[in-house]
């Protein structure tokens, strides 16, 4: 873009972050990818867990599943119908890094006194795992003035109504 | 929490998932905030940019303000009436994280052919930024395998009526 261009001269049109935040921009889903994350897969155990009512927890599974990011997969208890498991695909995985930025917030802005209800461990070393910003050349990045945002190959300018 | 204790016993009551997604868990609140961390501050712009509704966005904002992530800061244009911008606080800030970890995802899983509309560079060097896990010891973690979650120090489990 030209020097006259900023920001909000850009359409959103196909923005990333508007792009995912219309699958998993909402707060039931975002708790509900944490318990997916942690290995809670029935609906039952979904349900009870997250408090949340049956339809609600329907159409967020629904979405998720049409999104690609979770599959779904019959099981069968011994004298039961058929029932399905919820399980994050590799694509519903890659989001950790959303929960976890999530949770780092809410550790560092909205903890209780006696501090956080989860700790995420590192499985190689069991250190406290946290949520960085790195650029490709190595440096750790200070996310309050160490980045800057510039039109990506894909940036289109907005077409205003005009007269 | 004993062996037998298992993440969906856990009280989410105090989960800072939880607690962060619902202050943030909403599509328009994360584009609202990725355009305040692009410096866009005039509710009129913000309105035009985003393209969304001004009671929409009016209360959008207003969750923002009463939970310390932006503050309202009055201007006054040469003959106009006084206006407000609104600028992301310290807290505010601190989502950076969560929203470029949206992005990343949404940029691997969802860009169009000609690629992402937005790159974020490091200020210092100028080469693209990523969201990383890294534990306390300096390892960089796997998002698919490399974490394991564990009670925290607030960890309560879950009351569960029961007969």
């Amino acid at each position: 873009m030209d020097a006259a261009t900023t920001w909000a001269d850009l359409d959103t049109g196909n923005c990333s972050v508007a792009r995912t935040a219309a699958i998993v921009g909402d707060a039931w889903t975002l708790v509900l990818l944490r318990d997916l994350f942690n290995g809670v897969r029935r609906f039952d155990e979904l349900a009870a867990h997250l408090g949340v009512a049956r339809t609600v927890l329907t159409r967020r599974l629904t979405t998720l599943v049409d999104a690609g990011l979770v599959r779904r997969e019959p099981y069968r208890e011994p004298g039961r119908r058929e029932r399905h498991e919820y399980r994050l695909s590799a694509a519903g995985r890659d989001l950790l890094p959303v929960v976890l930025a999530l949770m780092a917030w809410g550790d560092a802005h909205l903890a209780d006194d006696e501090g956080p209800s989860v700790v995420v461990e590192h499985r190689g070393c069991g250190a406290p795992v946290h949520v960085a910003l790195r650029c490709a050349d190595g440096h750790e990045v200070d996310p309050h003035r160490g980045t800057v945002a510039r039109p990506g190959p894909g940036a289109r300018t907005q077409v205003r109504a005009s007269s």
